[in-house]
């Protein structure tokens, strides 16, 4: 029996989970000894949860590993990040919050620039500006091909999404660009008799593409890299059974839960707007999941003092949270990004549990000291959920 | 994916790695609440290491688990000790620093007596002196058996190794050893169809040697025993991209080093001299294993004062070390081995790691009461070298 059969046997009902992921909150001091962002911090807030709740170390993957923010979050979510991998295509949709099905093969297309031979001069279509080539982008939306739905979505400058749905298509399809200038876009070869037929799909979607970018003065073709499926995982209702929905401000986050099959709520542009969505929500579900960005977003910057005053506006919303009386509420990060290294770390991070089931511990701060002796101990991220349920009391009892 | 294939998709360059292993370093108190041999020694360096790194207990295998110094060092070493085990021929061979191939089968063999009859009269040829069996040994050198390549090492007293070089053999075969006397050694059998050629090779050696044997006094035959081929471990360079030295007096722990790929440098015949090594070979690796063997001896010993004073020893070459500025420098051993018990025993083994990368706890000294509160909590031996490899900075990130 594997863990999720465990949790799947086990789920009951019980009480509203609140899940507040703040990106990167763990760091570094700058100097042995020294604080963290987070001990230098004024957070009055958060401290007193942590007198009030249980605190530890979560490890995002495995020791000395750093995640990314697909797999630091399917962490979170309590997905083996080793077991399920998302591909390139899938998180490039999930990043601009395209609902990814099970059927859909998402592909991270670049435009780029063709000689009159068909010989790549740019591989990037010279950085073509956002809004000039999600205007290209939409003339593609015109390409058809019988017995499979396209979408084609604009990301960032000359990257844009494309995703084939149609059942029985596999995702194991070669890369097209040829790393290089002076090559033509290569022929989408299956590496699986599976995506066999996603090859010829790409294939045709090519052909008709570069019919319609021929005369694009920027950018008259296009490669197709990272061809995913959707990782096989089980959703939220079916291995937890709750209703869970996500509350981010950006896209990759929201693309990340609707993976998992949590909600998207609202349209929210700050913290304080998410946490205007939970309250309105309050109601209707019994899971969230609320995503604060700007926390790695200084952290990646190399900036403790403003990663400081990042942790402190989250410390400010906290009394709102609590109003709401969630039985279970979690902080935690997906990972550490230490302003020392300007990027994302291997370091645990400092989590709490705030539930009435909650076994107290000596922990007043909450803080990477403080945290690595609490009552949680150090834990893969992946066993947070199964925590957090259980604090809220929606776990059973495993045998007689 | 699993730890090796992750490990191996994120390696990069980074700084240099010292792992200082002190064989047995973990110790008990003699009386409850007391100190351990760690913390009544006088260690002002590795105390200072404690105050600027992070500390935690590894542990060897699992819980409750006592290593022999063949899978200790696999922990260590970053093999998965319970996946990797190392044959008893093949440990024997790497006892002596036998350099252990691929394509070779180790095989432990014990010189006996027989009577006119063939029937054994002592299993260990009366423990005939190490000097004396090494000469016996030189005889087997001439045996010649088409299409292998044999060599034949003394080991001590009766004990010798001898390894068959071919492709394609099998290690499995039966041990020789009728385990009594008054019985004929066995005759070598093949336990899997890989193994049928290796045990003819046997066969045939065990005759030659018999006729070259038959009129020696005191060894006038030979059992075979411990069949083994080497696991087959990626090397230090395919799996973390290091160029690995192994800096150690002991022939059994250059054995280990060089089953993983570790290059043998100098003949340091004293922990000053290993330094002496390591400080000659800055240059030319970024990885380099350092071991010292005394506190494990004295704790062998029984021996609580002796281990003390040895611990004291290691902490004198500490500024040596640091002197080089390694940027990620490991204090650990592959076991413990309290003077109380006089063996090795199951007990966490206290482990610090310094860089600049590490996130400072509140440890202020090399011991077991700190480390066991220390930032890097608990964890298994296998994932330290992930960890170096972190704090060095060596390791990318895992996914987008």
């Amino acid at each position: 029996m594997d863990l999720h059969e465990l949790i799947q046997s086990l789920q009951t009902e019980g009480g509203k989970i609140v899940m507040l992921v703040s990106d990167g909150i763990g760091g570094l001091p700058m100097t042995p000894g020294g604080p963290t962002e987070l001990e230098a911090a004024n957070t009055p807030n958060l401290d007193a949860l942590a007198e009030k709740g249980v605190s530890g170390m979560s490890l995002p993957i495995l020791p000395g590993i750093t995640p990314g923010s697909g797999p630091g979050h399917l962490g979170l979510f309590g997905y083996d990040p080793l077991k399920y991998q998302i591909g390139r295509g899938v998180l490039e949709a999930a990043g601009i919050a395209f609902p990814v099905g099970p059927n859909d093969v998402c592909i991270r297309c670049n435009f780029c620039t063709v000689d009159e031979n068909g010989l790549i001069t740019d591989r990037r279509a010279n950085r073509i500006p956002t809004e000039e080539s999600a205007e290209v982008v939409k003339l593609l939306k015109a390409i058809k091909i019988p017995g499979v739905e396209i979408f084609v979505e604009p990301v960032k400058e000359h990257r844009f999404v494309v995703v084939f749905r149609a059942e029985g298509l596999g995702g194991n399809v070669a890369d097209t660009d040829p790393q290089k200038t002076g090559h033509a876009p290569l022929e989408p070869v299956a590496k699986d008799a599976e995506s066999q037929k996603t090859a010829e799909i790409a294939k045709e979607f090519f052909k008709q593409a570069t019919q319609i970018l021929k005369d694009q003065p920027k950018a008259n073709s296009l490669t197709m890299r990272g061809f995913a499926k959707k990782p096989n995982l089980p959703s939220y209702k079916e291995l937890y059974g709750l209703d869970a929905a996500a509350i981010a401000v950006y896209p990759m986050y929201k693309g990340l839960a609707s993976l998992v099959g949590m909600e998207l709520v609202g349209q929210p542009a700050s913290l304080s707007e998410e946490i205007d969505v939970l309250k309105e929500n309050w109601d209707k579900y019994n899971f969230f999941f609320v995503h604060f960005k700007y926390t790695d977003s200084r952290g990646e910057d190399g900036d403790f003092d403003a990663k400081v005053k990042m942790i402190e506006e989250l410390d400010k919303v906290i009394p709102r949270i609590i109003e709401l009386k969630p039985d279970c509420l979690v902080v935690t990060g997906d990972h550490s990004t230490p302003a020392k290294m300007a990027s994302h770390s291997f370091h645990p991070v400092p989590t709490m549990i705030v539930s009435d089931l909650a076994r107290t511990d000596h922990c007043k701060k909450y803080s990477e000291t403080e945290a690595n002796n609490g009552g949680l101990g150090h834990f893969q991220a992946m066993y947070l959920m199964p925590l957090a349920m259980a604090h809220a009391n929606r776990l059973g009892k495993f045998g007689a």
